[in-house]
């Protein structure tokens, strides 16, 4: 996607063998990249999320596990290797998924040759996963045109504009390229549909105000920041056309577990009969659980990210305030589960279903 | 209400005749008391949002009011200060009314008594808004004893707690004393029922992570403030016993208009059963609107309050940063209206009644 004009990837290697990627601890503010020359480097990256985003971790974590290889590429390397680069992130499901499927695959080889399979393997898993996140926005977009033809072909509207309200960051920030939420906005607006974005600032890390924000002001389409208090006022007053979210996790039954506050946004979606979607690879389908609510571990973060924020002060330095009480308590679970009853449907790299389990199953055919 | 350990009106005049206020643009970080010697003062008091909420508005408008009227007593300075002080919040209906009230009762008297029956009269309403604050505590706390019989004797909890969601500020810094929200709070408290108490940040201005929280804390009454998207996690999850809100305007049918967000918090409450009560003086009822949605107007502020936040540095002191991409646009509608079928009753000084035209009614006797 584009930022100042030019195309980016987040993540690409070099021919000198050097990972490249865009630095997310300082963005919107600043645009850097950041070199990764070793494991090491790799490991503190994923740790201080340089990089984020279950995808991007993954293709992270797969080349660290290269660069790893090509210093000692010994057996006993291989397994130690594995089992730092995982604990960067313990509980990123997908950096244990990409590290897992390059060692299965060198372990079985000479030592002379894991390295540069490994480096096959890890460009493997970003291209796919820059195909995967093309596919779901093409899917998406076929969501989205339908949309339009209601609202103006039906409905006779005449401003030809579409509302989309979006939550946290499922953007091309932290996949590859593209997105998953955010990609069906990219094909639309790249096919000239007039989309406006409304961007929940997706307290308390704010994802949305600074990395949703970025991406779109960046790719040249409108939206406006609005304070995560304000959808359900929003799709009262007819502003809103659809709702596209991402998802963590996926149960058999179509509950979706995403960013805390997703739940709320599908609620006042329901109330009001706007269409709600989750955008999401089939990976983050999970088959062994039918229902998500009270199953679904919540990860409970610090009280810091509620108690301070972090931003541009007025001499264009970072700083990071206090906004509640010295010594007050605050509580932060991190997602939310959002029942299938109130999502309209899914959109996969593989299809577009129902929220329930004959029809998931059904997009494999 | 206590700040540290002491006890605290938002206001009060000296018998040198100086109003004396708790100045609250700089909680929760410093305990400040402002002294105000003339209209101007208040003026600039109430302008500048040293006092807020409408009760405490209508009060220091008041005796700003009869500090005009001081230094000259004439019919001509009567209208002058009247539109003068009307002037520093155009739309708080409190202050409009409380000026008016004691430009009714002046007007017609003699010049040399002027002064002595304003203050009389600004007094009598500051007596009168603390009476009301009290009564409206004192109805909301036979609402969670309710509650609280519900959870432990009929269905048999064993932790005798019960779990109070509220939304912004709507305590007693917004009033002169006990607050309308918080108030019935702070009755059970003084009962020693176990309470706690779910802050909701209430972004953008953060009421409730700075001044409901201070509020909380400075009493004594165990808290935690969350992000405004947890709430409806924290309901699904059975952590939540009831709601309540504070109302701007109330319509005759009993929709409630209130900070934005309170919608979000009214639908997921809804959706699990538990009872969502707003707490209000019967002077919000707005008889001539029977359904808010659509029809009250909802301020919109300015996107400041979205991209920048103020708080306290680590070197202690006070400091704004910026949250959002230079350049970015945001939405900033500042209320919303919750329908009364989401509304489980409401609570005022002439007592509870459901959210219905014929229940309010009655109120009246």
């Amino acid at each position: 996607m584009k930022i100042n004009g030019k195309d980016w990837k987040t993540i690409w290697i070099t021919d000198d063998l050097e990972i490249k990627v865009i630095d997310q601890t300082v963005l919107p503010h600043e645009f850097k990249i950041k070199t990764m020359r070793n494991i090491k480097d790799v490991y503190f990256g994923i740790k201080n999320m340089i990089v984020r985003g279950a995808p991007l971790i993954g293709v992270t974590g797969g080349y660290g596990f290269a660069l790893g290889i090509k210093e000692d590429s010994s057996d006993k390397n291989l397994i130690k290797c594995s089992n730092y680069l995982k604990s960067a992130r313990p509980t990123a499901v997908n950096l244990s998924w990409a590290i897992d499927r390059i060692y299965n695959k060198v372990a079985r080889i000479e030592k002379s040759e894991r390295f540069s399979f490994a480096i096959k393997e890890a460009k493997a898993i970003e291209l796919e996963d820059i195909e995967m996140c093309s596919k779901i926005g093409d899917n998406g977009l076929k969501v989205i045109k339908d949309i339009f033809k209601k609202k103006y072909f039906e409905k006779k509207n005449k401003i030809k504009n579409i509302n989309i309200l979006t939550h946290c960051n499922a953007g091309w920030l932290a996949t590859v390229d593209w997105g998953t939420a955010l990609a069906p906005i990219y094909k639309a607006h790249r096919e000239n549909l007039n989309i406006h974005v409304w961007v929940d600032e997706t307290r308390p890390r704010n994802q949305g105000a600074s990395l949703t924000a970025y991406e779109l002001q960046s790719e040249g389409i409108p939206y406006s920041v609005i304070v995560d208090n304000a959808g359900g006022y929003l799709m009262q007053n007819n502003l809103v056309d659809m709702v596209i979210v991402g998802s963590d996790r996926t149960t058999s039954n179509g509950d979706v577990c995403n960013k805390i506050g997703t739940y709320l946004k599908a609620l006042a979606a329901y109330e009001n009969n706007i269409p709600f979607f989750a955008a999401l690879p089939v990976s983050t389908i999970d088959w062994s659980l039918e229902n998500g609510v009270n199953t679904i571990p919540i990860e409970e973060r610090s009280e810091e990210e509620i108690d301070f924020l972090r931003g541009l002060n007025n001499k264009g330095k970072m700083e990071t305030i206090r906004i509640t009480p010295i010594g007050s308590k605050s509580y932060n679970p991190a997602f939310d589960v959002t029942p299938s009853k109130f999502i309209t449907g899914l959109i996969t790299e593989k299809g577009i279903c129902k929220a329930n389990k004959e029809s998931l199953k059904s997009l494999y055919g």
